[in-house]
Protein backbone atom coordinates (compact mmCIF):
# COMPACT_ATOMS: atom_id res chain seq x y z
CA UNK A 1 0.00 0.00 0.00
CA UNK A 2 2.64 2.66 1.12
CA UNK A 3 4.24 1.81 -2.02
CA UNK A 4 1.33 2.37 -4.17
CA UNK A 5 2.05 5.15 -7.55
CA UNK A 6 -0.93 6.96 -6.97
CA UNK A 7 0.22 9.95 -9.15
CA UNK A 8 1.36 7.56 -11.86
CA UNK A 9 -2.06 5.50 -11.58
CA UNK A 10 -4.06 8.70 -12.02
CA UNK A 11 -1.76 10.21 -14.55
CA UNK A 12 -2.71 6.51 -16.82
CA UNK A 13 -5.95 6.25 -16.17
CA UNK A 14 -6.75 9.63 -17.14
CA UNK A 15 -4.98 9.09 -20.27
CA UNK A 16 -6.90 6.07 -20.78
CA UNK A 17 -10.13 7.83 -20.15
CA UNK A 18 -9.59 10.81 -22.39
CA UNK A 19 -8.87 8.40 -25.08
CA UNK A 20 -12.02 6.34 -24.71
CA UNK A 21 -13.96 10.10 -24.31
CA UNK A 22 -11.90 11.32 -27.81
CA UNK A 23 -12.54 7.65 -29.56
CA UNK A 24 -16.60 7.38 -28.60
CA UNK A 25 -17.90 10.79 -28.31
CA UNK A 26 -19.01 11.89 -31.40
CA UNK A 27 -17.19 13.66 -34.02
CA UNK A 28 -18.73 17.47 -34.30
CA UNK A 29 -19.99 17.41 -38.12
CA UNK A 30 -23.19 18.78 -39.44
CA UNK A 31 -25.54 21.59 -39.53
CA UNK A 32 -25.60 20.63 -35.56
CA UNK A 33 -21.67 20.34 -34.90
CA UNK A 34 -21.44 23.62 -32.51
CA UNK A 35 -23.36 21.55 -29.73
CA UNK A 36 -20.62 18.65 -30.40
CA UNK A 37 -18.13 21.30 -30.32
CA UNK A 38 -19.32 22.75 -26.91
CA UNK A 39 -19.84 19.43 -25.58
CA UNK A 40 -16.06 18.32 -26.10
CA UNK A 41 -14.86 21.79 -25.03
CA UNK A 42 -16.15 21.10 -21.72
CA UNK A 43 -15.84 17.30 -22.04
CA UNK A 44 -11.66 18.14 -22.49
CA UNK A 45 -11.41 21.16 -20.55
CA UNK A 46 -9.16 19.19 -17.61
CA UNK A 47 -10.65 17.44 -16.23
CA UNK A 48 -9.54 14.79 -13.39
CA UNK A 49 -11.82 11.91 -14.43
CA UNK A 50 -12.07 11.21 -10.92
CA UNK A 51 -16.01 9.28 -11.81
CA UNK A 52 -14.17 7.07 -14.32
CA UNK A 53 -11.23 6.10 -12.56
CA UNK A 54 -13.14 5.09 -9.36
CA UNK A 55 -15.55 3.00 -11.66
CA UNK A 56 -12.83 1.35 -13.07
CA UNK A 57 -10.95 0.70 -9.96
CA UNK A 58 -13.91 -0.87 -8.26
CA UNK A 59 -14.39 -3.29 -11.29
CA UNK A 60 -11.01 -4.55 -10.63
CA UNK A 61 -11.19 -4.74 -7.08
CA UNK A 62 -14.07 -7.47 -8.17
CA UNK A 63 -11.90 -8.81 -10.81
CA UNK A 64 -13.04 -6.81 -13.70
CA UNK A 65 -11.48 -5.74 -16.36
CA UNK A 66 -11.35 -1.98 -17.42
CA UNK A 67 -11.31 -1.74 -20.70
CA UNK A 68 -14.78 -3.59 -21.26
CA UNK A 69 -16.49 -0.93 -19.07
CA UNK A 70 -14.84 2.34 -20.22
CA UNK A 71 -18.33 3.28 -21.66
CA UNK A 72 -19.91 3.31 -19.09
CA UNK A 73 -17.11 5.18 -16.93
CA UNK A 74 -17.35 8.02 -20.22
CA UNK A 75 -20.75 8.21 -19.59
CA UNK A 76 -20.43 9.09 -15.87
CA UNK A 77 -17.96 11.55 -16.98
CA UNK A 78 -20.13 13.24 -19.30
CA UNK A 79 -23.05 13.53 -16.58
CA UNK A 80 -20.84 15.28 -14.76
CA UNK A 81 -19.85 17.56 -17.94
CA UNK A 82 -23.26 18.05 -17.85
CA UNK A 83 -24.03 19.59 -14.67
CA UNK A 84 -20.89 21.46 -14.64
CA UNK A 85 -21.69 23.39 -17.39
CA UNK A 86 -25.60 23.95 -16.67
CA UNK A 87 -24.27 24.51 -13.14
CA UNK A 88 -22.12 27.61 -14.91
CA UNK A 89 -24.70 29.31 -16.43
CA UNK A 90 -25.77 32.38 -15.36
CA UNK A 91 -29.28 31.73 -14.09
CA UNK A 92 -27.54 29.49 -11.63
CA UNK A 93 -24.08 29.93 -10.26
CA UNK A 94 -22.94 32.42 -12.98
CA UNK A 95 -19.59 31.22 -13.72
CA UNK A 96 -17.13 32.51 -16.08
CA UNK A 97 -14.00 30.44 -15.52
CA UNK A 98 -13.92 27.00 -15.08
CA UNK A 99 -10.32 24.96 -14.55
CA UNK A 100 -8.89 28.54 -15.63
CA UNK A 101 -10.69 28.57 -19.06
CA UNK A 102 -13.76 30.29 -20.05
CA UNK A 103 -16.85 28.08 -19.10
CA UNK A 104 -18.99 26.74 -21.77
CA UNK A 105 -21.73 29.64 -22.01
CA UNK A 106 -18.95 32.15 -22.53
CA UNK A 107 -16.96 30.15 -25.41
CA UNK A 108 -20.18 29.14 -26.77
CA UNK A 109 -22.92 31.45 -25.50
CA UNK A 110 -25.81 30.21 -23.57
CA UNK A 111 -28.38 28.52 -25.93
CA UNK A 112 -25.41 26.39 -27.04
CA UNK A 113 -24.15 25.85 -23.77
CA UNK A 114 -27.36 24.28 -22.25
CA UNK A 115 -27.83 22.46 -25.13
CA UNK A 116 -24.31 20.52 -25.06
CA UNK A 117 -25.58 20.05 -21.40
CA UNK A 118 -28.76 18.52 -22.52
CA UNK A 119 -26.75 16.67 -25.06
CA UNK A 120 -24.22 15.12 -22.77
CA UNK A 121 -27.09 14.02 -20.47
CA UNK A 122 -28.60 12.04 -23.01
CA UNK A 123 -26.20 10.48 -25.24
CA UNK A 124 -24.45 9.36 -21.60
CA UNK A 125 -27.37 7.03 -21.68
CA UNK A 126 -26.47 6.21 -25.43
CA UNK A 127 -22.75 5.48 -23.97
CA UNK A 128 -24.60 2.50 -22.06
CA UNK A 129 -27.57 1.27 -23.97
CA UNK A 130 -25.48 1.09 -27.84
CA UNK A 131 -22.48 0.38 -28.88
CA UNK A 132 -19.78 -2.69 -27.56
CA UNK A 133 -21.14 -2.61 -24.13
CA UNK A 134 -24.06 -4.48 -25.34
CA UNK A 135 -21.96 -7.04 -26.92
CA UNK A 136 -19.68 -7.45 -23.87
CA UNK A 137 -22.56 -7.85 -20.73
CA UNK A 138 -26.21 -8.96 -20.89
CA UNK A 139 -28.70 -6.73 -21.26
CA UNK A 140 -30.22 -6.75 -17.89
CA UNK A 141 -26.93 -5.83 -16.40
CA UNK A 142 -26.78 -2.15 -18.66
CA UNK A 143 -30.37 -1.84 -17.74
CA UNK A 144 -29.35 -1.90 -13.88
CA UNK A 145 -26.56 0.05 -14.45
CA UNK A 146 -29.14 2.85 -16.15
CA UNK A 147 -30.94 2.30 -13.38
CA UNK A 148 -28.66 3.11 -10.89
CA UNK A 149 -26.96 6.21 -13.21
CA UNK A 150 -30.55 7.70 -13.19
CA UNK A 151 -31.04 7.74 -9.84
CA UNK A 152 -27.90 9.35 -9.08
CA UNK A 153 -28.45 12.00 -11.56
CA UNK A 154 -31.72 13.04 -11.37
CA UNK A 155 -34.19 14.38 -8.55
CA UNK A 156 -33.22 11.60 -6.45
CA UNK A 157 -29.16 12.54 -6.95
CA UNK A 158 -27.45 15.27 -8.14
CA UNK A 159 -30.32 17.80 -9.61
CA UNK A 160 -31.85 17.17 -6.14
CA UNK A 161 -28.96 18.22 -4.72
CA UNK A 162 -28.24 21.11 -6.56
CA UNK A 163 -31.83 22.56 -5.93
CA UNK A 164 -31.16 22.58 -2.54
CA UNK A 165 -27.76 24.47 -3.02
CA UNK A 166 -29.87 27.12 -4.89
CA UNK A 167 -32.21 27.30 -2.37
CA UNK A 168 -30.10 27.30 0.09
CA UNK A 169 -27.89 30.33 -0.24
CA UNK A 170 -30.62 33.14 0.80
CA UNK A 171 -31.50 31.14 4.17
CA UNK A 172 -30.41 29.97 7.30
CA UNK A 173 -29.74 26.07 6.94
CA UNK A 174 -27.96 23.22 9.32
CA UNK A 175 -25.57 20.71 8.91
CA UNK A 176 -27.88 17.97 8.49
CA UNK A 177 -29.31 20.16 5.35
CA UNK A 178 -25.61 21.00 4.22
CA UNK A 179 -24.54 17.18 4.21
CA UNK A 180 -28.41 16.31 2.69
CA UNK A 181 -27.26 18.77 0.08
CA UNK A 182 -24.02 16.90 -0.49
CA UNK A 183 -24.88 13.45 -0.51
CA UNK A 184 -27.62 14.51 -3.26
CA UNK A 185 -25.46 16.95 -5.46
CA UNK A 186 -21.92 14.99 -5.06
CA UNK A 187 -22.00 12.13 -3.74
CA UNK A 188 -24.69 10.22 -5.54
CA UNK A 189 -22.94 10.54 -8.96
CA UNK A 190 -19.76 9.64 -6.77
CA UNK A 191 -20.98 6.56 -5.45
CA UNK A 192 -23.16 5.65 -8.63
CA UNK A 193 -19.79 5.34 -9.99
CA UNK A 194 -18.33 2.72 -7.61
CA UNK A 195 -21.45 0.75 -7.66
CA UNK A 196 -21.72 0.58 -11.42
CA UNK A 197 -18.09 -0.58 -12.08
CA UNK A 198 -18.64 -3.05 -8.98
CA UNK A 199 -21.68 -4.57 -10.53
CA UNK A 200 -20.01 -4.58 -14.45
CA UNK A 201 -16.79 -5.99 -12.87
CA UNK A 202 -18.71 -8.99 -11.97
CA UNK A 203 -19.16 -7.98 -7.94
CA UNK A 204 -21.57 -9.86 -5.39
CA UNK A 205 -24.35 -8.33 -4.03
CA UNK A 206 -22.05 -7.36 -0.93
CA UNK A 207 -19.05 -6.63 -2.73
CA UNK A 208 -21.24 -3.92 -4.86
CA UNK A 209 -22.91 -2.81 -1.45
CA UNK A 210 -19.17 -2.68 0.63
CA UNK A 211 -17.91 -0.76 -2.99
CA UNK A 212 -20.78 1.32 -2.74
CA UNK A 213 -20.39 2.47 0.78
CA UNK A 214 -17.07 3.37 0.13
CA UNK A 215 -18.45 6.06 -2.42
CA UNK A 216 -20.69 7.49 -0.10
CA UNK A 217 -17.76 7.95 2.93
CA UNK A 218 -15.55 9.01 0.01
CA UNK A 219 -18.40 11.57 -1.62
CA UNK A 220 -18.70 13.65 1.52
CA UNK A 221 -14.75 13.36 2.58
CA UNK A 222 -14.49 14.46 -1.37
CA UNK A 223 -17.34 17.32 -0.24
CA UNK A 224 -15.91 18.63 2.60
CA UNK A 225 -12.22 18.79 1.71
CA UNK A 226 -13.71 20.48 -1.39
CA UNK A 227 -15.20 23.31 0.74
CA UNK A 228 -12.00 23.56 2.84
CA UNK A 229 -10.08 23.98 -0.23
CA UNK A 230 -12.60 26.99 -1.16
CA UNK A 231 -10.76 28.90 2.02
CA UNK A 232 -7.54 27.48 2.48
CA UNK A 233 -6.62 26.07 -1.57
CA UNK A 234 -4.12 27.60 -3.72
CA UNK A 235 -6.00 29.27 -6.49
CA UNK A 236 -3.10 28.90 -9.66
CA UNK A 237 -3.33 24.98 -8.63
CA UNK A 238 -7.40 25.11 -8.60
CA UNK A 239 -7.45 27.33 -11.85
CA UNK A 240 -10.75 29.31 -9.74
CA UNK A 241 -10.34 31.95 -7.00
CA UNK A 242 -10.42 30.32 -3.45
CA UNK A 243 -13.35 31.69 -1.56
CA UNK A 244 -15.63 32.21 -4.45
CA UNK A 245 -18.44 29.77 -2.24
CA UNK A 246 -18.27 32.28 0.31
CA UNK A 247 -18.67 35.37 -1.69
CA UNK A 248 -21.81 33.58 -2.92
CA UNK A 249 -22.92 32.51 0.46
CA UNK A 250 -23.06 29.23 -0.10
CA UNK A 251 -23.22 27.01 2.50
CA UNK A 252 -20.32 24.58 3.08
CA UNK A 253 -19.13 22.62 5.71
CA UNK A 254 -16.78 24.96 7.13
CA UNK A 255 -19.12 27.88 7.54
CA UNK A 256 -21.71 25.74 9.35
CA UNK A 257 -18.70 23.86 11.40
CA UNK A 258 -15.93 25.46 11.48
CA UNK A 259 -12.42 24.21 9.71
CA UNK A 260 -11.50 22.41 12.54
CA UNK A 261 -14.57 20.00 12.89
CA UNK A 262 -14.72 19.97 9.05
CA UNK A 263 -11.14 18.54 8.80
CA UNK A 264 -12.37 15.93 11.74
CA UNK A 265 -15.52 15.30 9.48
CA UNK A 266 -13.04 14.78 6.75
CA UNK A 267 -10.88 12.53 8.36
CA UNK A 268 -14.34 10.62 9.67
CA UNK A 269 -15.26 9.80 6.36
CA UNK A 270 -11.96 8.65 4.49
CA UNK A 271 -11.39 6.65 7.50
CA UNK A 272 -15.26 5.25 6.91
CA UNK A 273 -14.42 4.54 3.24
CA UNK A 274 -10.65 3.08 4.28
CA UNK A 275 -12.99 0.34 6.43
CA UNK A 276 -15.23 -0.27 4.03
CA UNK A 277 -12.48 -1.77 2.47
CA UNK A 278 -10.97 -3.66 4.57
CA UNK A 279 -11.84 -7.36 3.38
CA UNK A 280 -10.18 -6.31 0.08
CA UNK A 281 -6.91 -7.90 -0.76
CA UNK A 282 -4.46 -5.45 -2.60
CA UNK A 283 -6.88 -4.69 -6.06
CA UNK A 284 -8.10 -2.23 -3.75
CA UNK A 285 -4.92 -0.29 -3.49
CA UNK A 286 -6.13 1.92 -5.94
CA UNK A 287 -9.24 2.68 -4.08
CA UNK A 288 -7.26 2.85 -0.68
CA UNK A 289 -4.65 5.61 -2.39
CA UNK A 290 -7.66 7.87 -3.53
CA UNK A 291 -9.14 7.66 -0.43
CA UNK A 292 -6.35 8.89 1.72
CA UNK A 293 -5.21 11.73 -0.86
CA UNK A 294 -8.21 13.42 0.19
CA UNK A 295 -6.82 14.44 3.33
CA UNK A 296 -3.61 15.94 1.51
CA UNK A 297 -5.22 17.15 -1.85
CA UNK A 298 -4.21 21.06 -3.10
CA UNK A 299 -6.45 21.24 -5.80
CA UNK B 1 -62.78 4.62 -41.49
CA UNK B 2 -64.87 7.80 -42.08
CA UNK B 3 -67.16 6.56 -39.27
CA UNK B 4 -63.77 6.39 -36.81
CA UNK B 5 -64.80 8.60 -33.97
CA UNK B 6 -61.20 10.62 -33.18
CA UNK B 7 -62.33 13.22 -31.12
CA UNK B 8 -63.56 10.57 -28.87
CA UNK B 9 -60.51 8.35 -28.97
CA UNK B 10 -57.86 11.26 -28.39
CA UNK B 11 -59.60 12.25 -25.31
CA UNK B 12 -59.60 8.67 -24.30
CA UNK B 13 -56.47 8.02 -24.88
CA UNK B 14 -55.25 11.58 -23.35
CA UNK B 15 -56.85 10.12 -20.52
CA UNK B 16 -54.96 7.21 -20.32
CA UNK B 17 -51.81 8.72 -20.87
CA UNK B 18 -52.70 11.77 -18.05
CA UNK B 19 -53.23 9.03 -15.57
CA UNK B 20 -50.30 7.06 -16.38
CA UNK B 21 -48.06 10.33 -15.59
CA UNK B 22 -49.57 11.23 -12.65
CA UNK B 23 -49.22 7.82 -10.92
CA UNK B 24 -45.80 7.32 -12.27
CA UNK B 25 -44.55 10.84 -11.96
CA UNK B 26 -42.80 11.07 -8.91
CA UNK B 27 -44.67 13.11 -6.06
CA UNK B 28 -42.54 16.37 -5.06
CA UNK B 29 -41.62 15.78 -1.98
CA UNK B 30 -38.27 16.32 0.21
CA UNK B 31 -35.46 19.38 -0.04
CA UNK B 32 -35.92 19.12 -3.30
CA UNK B 33 -39.17 18.87 -4.27
CA UNK B 34 -39.98 22.17 -6.13
CA UNK B 35 -37.96 20.44 -9.06
CA UNK B 36 -40.87 18.11 -8.96
CA UNK B 37 -43.44 20.60 -8.69
CA UNK B 38 -41.45 23.16 -11.46
CA UNK B 39 -41.75 19.37 -13.67
CA UNK B 40 -45.42 18.16 -13.21
CA UNK B 41 -46.08 21.62 -13.82
CA UNK B 42 -45.22 21.81 -17.27
CA UNK B 43 -46.06 18.44 -17.34
CA UNK B 44 -49.59 18.80 -16.94
CA UNK B 45 -49.76 22.42 -18.62
CA UNK B 46 -52.26 21.07 -21.13
CA UNK B 47 -50.24 19.01 -23.57
CA UNK B 48 -51.82 17.28 -26.11
CA UNK B 49 -50.33 13.77 -25.57
CA UNK B 50 -49.36 13.22 -28.98
CA UNK B 51 -46.33 11.45 -28.51
CA UNK B 52 -47.85 8.57 -26.11
CA UNK B 53 -50.63 8.52 -27.93
CA UNK B 54 -49.26 8.06 -31.45
CA UNK B 55 -46.87 4.88 -29.42
CA UNK B 56 -49.74 3.65 -28.17
CA UNK B 57 -51.50 3.33 -31.57
CA UNK B 58 -48.86 2.08 -33.09
CA UNK B 59 -48.75 -0.70 -30.40
CA UNK B 60 -51.98 -1.73 -31.40
CA UNK B 61 -51.20 -1.65 -35.12
CA UNK B 62 -49.14 -4.89 -34.74
CA UNK B 63 -51.49 -6.39 -32.08
CA UNK B 64 -49.87 -4.94 -28.96
CA UNK B 65 -51.67 -4.21 -25.28
CA UNK B 66 -51.33 0.05 -24.80
CA UNK B 67 -51.20 -0.65 -20.89
CA UNK B 68 -47.70 -2.45 -20.36
CA UNK B 69 -46.00 0.24 -22.59
CA UNK B 70 -47.65 3.64 -21.10
CA UNK B 71 -44.45 3.99 -18.45
CA UNK B 72 -42.69 4.02 -22.44
CA UNK B 73 -44.95 6.14 -23.47
CA UNK B 74 -44.79 8.80 -20.97
CA UNK B 75 -41.02 8.29 -20.98
CA UNK B 76 -41.41 10.49 -24.70
CA UNK B 77 -44.23 12.68 -23.00
CA UNK B 78 -41.39 14.12 -20.54
CA UNK B 79 -38.57 13.95 -22.94
CA UNK B 80 -41.30 16.46 -24.65
CA UNK B 81 -41.85 18.47 -21.73
CA UNK B 82 -38.28 18.83 -20.69
CA UNK B 83 -37.64 20.21 -24.61
CA UNK B 84 -40.37 22.63 -24.25
CA UNK B 85 -39.13 23.91 -20.94
CA UNK B 86 -35.38 24.53 -22.17
CA UNK B 87 -36.70 25.61 -25.58
CA UNK B 88 -38.78 28.57 -23.74
CA UNK B 89 -35.86 29.78 -21.74
CA UNK B 90 -34.75 33.47 -22.34
CA UNK B 91 -31.46 32.05 -23.95
CA UNK B 92 -33.28 29.88 -26.47
CA UNK B 93 -36.61 31.10 -27.71
CA UNK B 94 -37.22 33.34 -24.71
CA UNK B 95 -41.57 32.91 -24.59
CA UNK B 96 -43.03 34.09 -21.76
CA UNK B 97 -46.50 31.61 -22.54
CA UNK B 98 -47.49 28.66 -23.32
CA UNK B 99 -50.97 26.79 -24.14
CA UNK B 100 -51.66 30.35 -22.32
CA UNK B 101 -49.85 29.48 -19.06
CA UNK B 102 -47.10 31.03 -17.72
CA UNK B 103 -43.68 29.14 -19.54
CA UNK B 104 -42.04 27.14 -17.17
CA UNK B 105 -39.19 29.65 -15.97
CA UNK B 106 -41.54 31.93 -15.40
CA UNK B 107 -43.38 30.10 -12.66
CA UNK B 108 -40.24 29.12 -11.12
CA UNK B 109 -37.54 31.16 -11.88
CA UNK B 110 -34.93 30.34 -14.51
CA UNK B 111 -32.45 27.93 -12.17
CA UNK B 112 -35.04 25.50 -11.15
CA UNK B 113 -36.75 25.30 -14.72
CA UNK B 114 -33.52 24.35 -16.34
CA UNK B 115 -33.33 21.59 -13.49
CA UNK B 116 -36.78 20.55 -14.46
CA UNK B 117 -35.81 20.09 -17.79
CA UNK B 118 -32.93 18.15 -16.69
CA UNK B 119 -34.88 15.85 -14.16
CA UNK B 120 -37.68 15.49 -16.72
CA UNK B 121 -34.80 13.62 -19.40
CA UNK B 122 -33.02 12.11 -16.55
CA UNK B 123 -36.22 10.64 -15.64
CA UNK B 124 -37.54 9.59 -18.49
CA UNK B 125 -34.67 7.28 -19.25
CA UNK B 126 -35.85 5.55 -15.63
CA UNK B 127 -39.39 5.17 -16.74
CA UNK B 128 -38.27 2.35 -19.83
CA UNK B 129 -35.19 1.18 -17.53
CA UNK B 130 -36.98 0.84 -14.30
CA UNK B 131 -39.90 -0.57 -12.82
CA UNK B 132 -42.83 -2.54 -14.51
CA UNK B 133 -41.82 -2.92 -17.44
CA UNK B 134 -38.62 -4.58 -16.59
CA UNK B 135 -40.92 -7.29 -15.61
CA UNK B 136 -43.36 -7.35 -19.41
CA UNK B 137 -40.45 -6.85 -21.64
CA UNK B 138 -36.87 -8.65 -22.10
CA UNK B 139 -34.03 -6.47 -21.11
CA UNK B 140 -32.67 -6.48 -24.79
CA UNK B 141 -35.66 -4.62 -26.14
CA UNK B 142 -35.78 -2.23 -23.30
CA UNK B 143 -32.22 -0.98 -24.11
CA UNK B 144 -33.12 -1.28 -28.05
CA UNK B 145 -36.13 1.65 -26.82
CA UNK B 146 -33.44 4.05 -24.70
CA UNK B 147 -31.07 3.78 -27.69
CA UNK B 148 -34.03 5.08 -30.14
CA UNK B 149 -35.31 7.56 -27.96
CA UNK B 150 -31.68 8.89 -26.88
CA UNK B 151 -31.14 9.05 -31.04
CA UNK B 152 -33.70 10.95 -31.36
CA UNK B 153 -33.40 13.09 -28.33
CA UNK B 154 -29.99 13.84 -28.66
CA UNK B 155 -27.79 15.57 -30.77
CA UNK B 156 -28.98 13.06 -34.04
CA UNK B 157 -32.37 14.44 -33.56
CA UNK B 158 -33.81 16.95 -31.35
CA UNK B 159 -31.09 18.37 -29.62
CA UNK B 160 -29.52 18.86 -33.38
CA UNK B 161 -32.84 20.22 -34.90
CA UNK B 162 -32.66 22.84 -32.00
CA UNK B 163 -29.06 24.29 -32.64
CA UNK B 164 -30.25 24.76 -36.41
CA UNK B 165 -33.17 26.41 -35.19
CA UNK B 166 -31.04 28.81 -33.10
CA UNK B 167 -27.91 28.99 -35.75
CA UNK B 168 -30.57 29.69 -38.66
CA UNK B 169 -32.34 32.63 -37.15
CA UNK B 170 -30.25 35.05 -38.35
CA UNK B 171 -28.92 33.77 -41.65
CA UNK B 172 -30.57 32.66 -44.84
CA UNK B 173 -31.24 29.50 -45.46
CA UNK B 174 -32.67 27.25 -47.82
CA UNK B 175 -35.20 24.90 -47.58
CA UNK B 176 -33.85 21.71 -47.68
CA UNK B 177 -32.06 22.99 -44.75
CA UNK B 178 -35.88 24.16 -43.04
CA UNK B 179 -36.75 20.37 -44.37
CA UNK B 180 -33.90 18.78 -42.12
CA UNK B 181 -33.98 21.11 -39.08
CA UNK B 182 -37.79 19.55 -38.96
CA UNK B 183 -36.84 16.53 -39.34
CA UNK B 184 -34.46 16.77 -36.51
CA UNK B 185 -35.74 19.22 -34.15
CA UNK B 186 -39.47 17.31 -34.54
CA UNK B 187 -39.36 15.03 -36.50
CA UNK B 188 -37.82 12.42 -34.99
CA UNK B 189 -39.26 12.24 -31.50
CA UNK B 190 -42.54 11.78 -33.48
CA UNK B 191 -41.14 8.80 -35.33
CA UNK B 192 -39.52 7.33 -32.60
CA UNK B 193 -42.76 7.12 -30.65
CA UNK B 194 -44.03 5.20 -33.63
CA UNK B 195 -40.91 3.29 -33.42
CA UNK B 196 -40.90 2.73 -30.03
CA UNK B 197 -45.05 1.82 -30.08
CA UNK B 198 -44.36 -0.60 -32.57
CA UNK B 199 -41.33 -2.55 -31.85
CA UNK B 200 -42.93 -3.06 -27.40
CA UNK B 201 -46.36 -4.13 -29.63
CA UNK B 202 -44.25 -6.98 -30.60
CA UNK B 203 -44.07 -5.71 -34.22
CA UNK B 204 -41.87 -7.14 -37.18
CA UNK B 205 -38.50 -5.55 -38.53
CA UNK B 206 -40.85 -5.14 -41.47
CA UNK B 207 -43.97 -3.78 -39.36
CA UNK B 208 -41.58 -0.92 -37.36
CA UNK B 209 -39.51 0.16 -40.39
CA UNK B 210 -43.16 0.96 -41.91
CA UNK B 211 -44.45 2.53 -38.98
CA UNK B 212 -41.51 4.52 -38.11
CA UNK B 213 -42.35 5.63 -42.22
CA UNK B 214 -45.39 6.62 -41.18
CA UNK B 215 -43.80 8.75 -38.49
CA UNK B 216 -41.53 10.54 -40.68
CA UNK B 217 -44.23 11.78 -43.19
CA UNK B 218 -46.02 12.62 -39.69
CA UNK B 219 -43.77 14.62 -38.20
CA UNK B 220 -42.66 16.73 -41.56
CA UNK B 221 -47.03 17.26 -42.24
CA UNK B 222 -47.33 18.15 -38.38
CA UNK B 223 -44.15 20.59 -38.73
CA UNK B 224 -45.50 21.98 -42.24
CA UNK B 225 -48.97 22.56 -40.52
CA UNK B 226 -47.79 23.94 -37.41
CA UNK B 227 -46.03 26.58 -39.63
CA UNK B 228 -49.31 27.21 -41.23
CA UNK B 229 -51.09 27.29 -38.64
CA UNK B 230 -48.27 30.27 -36.93
CA UNK B 231 -49.96 32.27 -39.83
CA UNK B 232 -53.38 31.35 -40.49
CA UNK B 233 -54.03 29.48 -36.51
CA UNK B 234 -56.45 30.84 -34.63
CA UNK B 235 -55.02 32.53 -31.42
CA UNK B 236 -57.53 31.50 -28.51
CA UNK B 237 -57.59 27.93 -29.35
CA UNK B 238 -53.61 27.91 -29.91
CA UNK B 239 -52.77 29.77 -26.78
CA UNK B 240 -50.42 32.07 -28.31
CA UNK B 241 -50.63 34.77 -30.87
CA UNK B 242 -50.11 33.36 -34.44
CA UNK B 243 -47.08 35.61 -36.23
CA UNK B 244 -44.50 34.66 -33.02
CA UNK B 245 -42.50 32.75 -35.96
CA UNK B 246 -42.26 35.42 -38.03
CA UNK B 247 -41.72 37.47 -35.25
CA UNK B 248 -38.52 35.56 -34.40
CA UNK B 249 -37.01 35.41 -37.83
CA UNK B 250 -37.98 31.75 -37.76
CA UNK B 251 -37.53 29.94 -40.42
CA UNK B 252 -41.02 28.35 -41.38
CA UNK B 253 -41.88 26.43 -44.79
CA UNK B 254 -44.34 29.46 -45.57
CA UNK B 255 -41.49 31.39 -45.13
CA UNK B 256 -39.81 29.45 -47.45
CA UNK B 257 -41.73 28.23 -49.57
CA UNK B 258 -45.34 30.39 -49.69
CA UNK B 259 -48.28 29.02 -48.25
CA UNK B 260 -49.88 27.24 -51.11
CA UNK B 261 -46.65 25.52 -51.90
CA UNK B 262 -46.75 24.82 -47.95
CA UNK B 263 -50.24 23.53 -47.88
CA UNK B 264 -49.24 21.27 -51.27
CA UNK B 265 -46.20 19.95 -49.17
CA UNK B 266 -48.23 19.06 -46.15
CA UNK B 267 -50.74 17.49 -48.30
CA UNK B 268 -48.27 14.90 -49.83
CA UNK B 269 -47.38 14.02 -46.38
CA UNK B 270 -50.20 13.27 -45.01
CA UNK B 271 -50.56 10.87 -48.01
CA UNK B 272 -47.10 9.42 -47.26
CA UNK B 273 -48.32 8.47 -44.14
CA UNK B 274 -51.41 7.00 -45.35
CA UNK B 275 -49.83 4.84 -48.20
CA UNK B 276 -47.56 4.04 -44.61
CA UNK B 277 -49.90 2.14 -43.18
CA UNK B 278 -52.19 0.77 -46.78
CA UNK B 279 -51.63 -2.89 -45.71
CA UNK B 280 -52.21 -2.59 -42.34
CA UNK B 281 -56.10 -3.20 -41.49
CA UNK B 282 -58.86 -1.41 -39.13
CA UNK B 283 -56.26 -1.45 -36.39
CA UNK B 284 -54.66 1.25 -37.77
CA UNK B 285 -57.31 3.22 -38.37
CA UNK B 286 -56.28 5.83 -35.39
CA UNK B 287 -53.34 6.29 -36.88
CA UNK B 288 -55.30 6.91 -40.37
CA UNK B 289 -57.40 9.67 -38.82
CA UNK B 290 -54.60 11.43 -36.81
CA UNK B 291 -52.40 12.09 -40.05
CA UNK B 292 -55.01 13.36 -41.73
CA UNK B 293 -56.40 15.36 -39.27
CA UNK B 294 -53.41 17.41 -39.77
CA UNK B 295 -55.03 19.02 -42.73
CA UNK B 296 -57.68 20.80 -40.87
CA UNK B 297 -56.27 21.01 -37.65
CA UNK B 298 -56.65 24.68 -36.28
CA UNK B 299 -54.43 24.28 -33.38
Amino acid sequence: MNDFNLKGYLAERKQMVDAALERLFPVPAGLEKSVLEASRYSLFAGGKRLRPILCLAAAEVVGGTPESILPAACALEMIHTYSLIHDDLPAMDNDDFRRGKPTCHKAFGEAIAILAGDALLTEAFGFIAEGQMQKDFPADKLLKVIGIVVKASGYRGMVGGQVIDLESENQAVDVATVEYMHIHKTGALLSASLEVGALLGGGTEEQIAILTRYGQHFGLAFQITDDILDIEGDAALMGKTPGSDIAKNKKTYPVLLGMTRSKEAALAHVKGAMEALSNFDEKADPLRAIAQYLLVRKA
